[in-house]
């Protein structure tokens, strides 16, 4: 059974709440390995509770048209993998020395340790997709390991830099996470019997969410309260990155912002509510839940002409569910 | 042209010298990509001037036999580029500055660029594999990147551990080292017209090879003088890593050897004195050697049976040098 998944998530998922449950054990097999230094590192890094989103994305895509329910199993346990490794390099990178309330990887062992563990891991995500003997999900899924770390290096060389273009921003979030998203359903589609107009529309939809949740996220870290991120409010810019809202204010106060001279001066927390104030008391908070819903509508019109079975109501059933919160 | 091979290394490789020469055009191409910030990075990290020897190895393997050249060239490439991510990976790690006289990556741009850095080459040598189209190769890829990854983790937890037994030592080098030689040839000889015994064959020599090069890597960290090496003598059992003559020398004075102390104080140099003087007073550097010789041996053997062509006797000319220089 998969943990940690709340009652709205069950109901989208049941479909395939069964094949989720075989991704989670195949998860946890991963840490039976014959090299003992490396099991508790495994079982700590493969236990992380989050809500498995992009391996029901791959499930739920293939389920929509007949299918071998085992390769859309390896792809899923193979896409979960990938974003776990991506987890510990990012901690890594970003000295974060928790995650969920939990020591990171980095923050427990190192981060000697969290760089290899993270190759070890990166590397077995891709020896699972390769057990499918699809060669285009293998080259999709290298490909998004490219965009991904290129995603990250561009954030990286960008932090403290307060111009930015909204064009490049979407690039960016785009690499670092809407590519993966986009994998988990295009590759979904391709493992079951669906043409090629219906891997695109799922590819789409892929994209489409996965933008929306990137979204999400940057609001979240203007808005949430701490207890729920489980980091301060502000964070992003506070570490120097950029994202939608703050490009946002930049553009609307170009002269007359303080962002410029918070990334001169990081630590000056009184900038930083600064900031976080005009952001509230300007338009740009309902400018990005039109941004989120417009990524909503786009994913879920992407289903249009899919056949009209459980797992594509489950589809547009996560995109309404995103959409109806951001208002 | 290949920068950087002397004489020698241009006669093993004149068979294959033109394709060796398209490998570096490609790898130098590499650094032109749509993301203007990362060609400074691509460029110094691309322009590493090794000898080369992990994509001769398939170049050589796959001309022995009949051959559409554009794959073996791809997956070259591939294995190169893999090998220079790793290279970046493990300075992060090991905290070295420089490489080859150079800045390292992660001496001259920090470890977080480093760790990306690492994952963006990871992932686009798996692409230029996946370009072949040939999903065997691929997988044996991926394969070679958990191995790779968990030899590193096993080095890494046993740093500093006195007690290594010498069988344990063979599986962690064939992880770090040998396993990329053999997926070179063997992938070489996969991509061409040769039969299964011939893959096996060259899997083989690949691998007998790579241990070879590994136990000599070893011997010059006790024997070579540090403008070759580059860094100091004794710096493996300095860093607190075991090696062929070390672990030797634990074995035979089990009682009587500084190593134990010199790990409880690793600044401690004449302990690290004490102890290479000890191995170059015993029998274990001609031992080492007889090891080496006895890989070289093997690789010569396993090409018995291929077709007697240019490239088969630069592979045999190849290991017959290793073996020569080691007595």
């Amino acid at each position: 059974m998969v943990q940690g998944l709340d009652t709205r998530a069950i109901s989208i998922y049941s479909p395939i709440l069964a094949e989720l449950s075989l991704v989670e054990d195949r998860l946890h097999d991963l840490a039976n390995t014959s090299i003992p230094e490396l099991e508790p590192l495994l079982e700590h890094a493969l236990s992380h509770g989050g809500k498995r989103v992009r391996p029901a994305l791959t499930l739920l895509s293939a389920s929509i048209f007949p299918t071998d329910t085992d390769n859309p199993i390896k792809m899923a346990t193979g896409v979960e993998l990938l974003h776990l490794a991506t987890l510990i390099h990012d901690d890594t990178v970003d000295d974060a020395d928790t995650r969920r309330g939990q020591a990171s990887v980095s923050g427990r062992w190192g981060k000697e340790v969290a760089v290899l563990l993270g190759d070890y891991l990166f590397a077995t995500s891709a020896t699972l997709v390769c057990d499918t003997g699809n060669l285009r999900v293998v080259r999709r899924f290298a490909e998004t390991i490219v965009e991904l770390a290129s995603g990250e290096l561009i954030e990286y060389f960008n932090t403290f830099n307060p111009q930015q273009e909204l064009e490049r921003y979407y690039d960016r979030i785009y690499r670092k996470t809407a590519s993966l998203f986009r994998t988990a359903s295009e590759t979904g589609a391709v493992l079951s019997a669906a043409g090629e107009e219906q891997v695109q529309a799922l590819s789409s939809y892929g994209y489409n969410i996965g933008m929306a949740f990137q979204v999400v996220d940057d609001l979240l870290d203007i808005l949430g309260d701490e207890s729920e991120l489980g980091k301060p409010v502000g964070n992003d810019l506070k570490q120097g990155v950029l994202t939608l809202p703050t490009i946002m204010l930049m553009e609307q106060f170009p002269g007359s912002n303080p962002i410029p001279l918070l990334f001169e001066e990081p630590e000056d927390d009184c900038k930083l509510e600064q900031a976080l104030d005009m952001i509230r008391n300007s338009s740009i908070i309902p400018d990005c839940f039109a941004v989120i819903r417009e990524y909503c509508d786009q994913a879920i019109l992407a289903l249009v002409g899919l056949p009209k079975v459980e797992s594509r109501d489950s589809l547009e059933s996560m995109a309404a569910y995103v959409r109806e919160r951001s208002r």
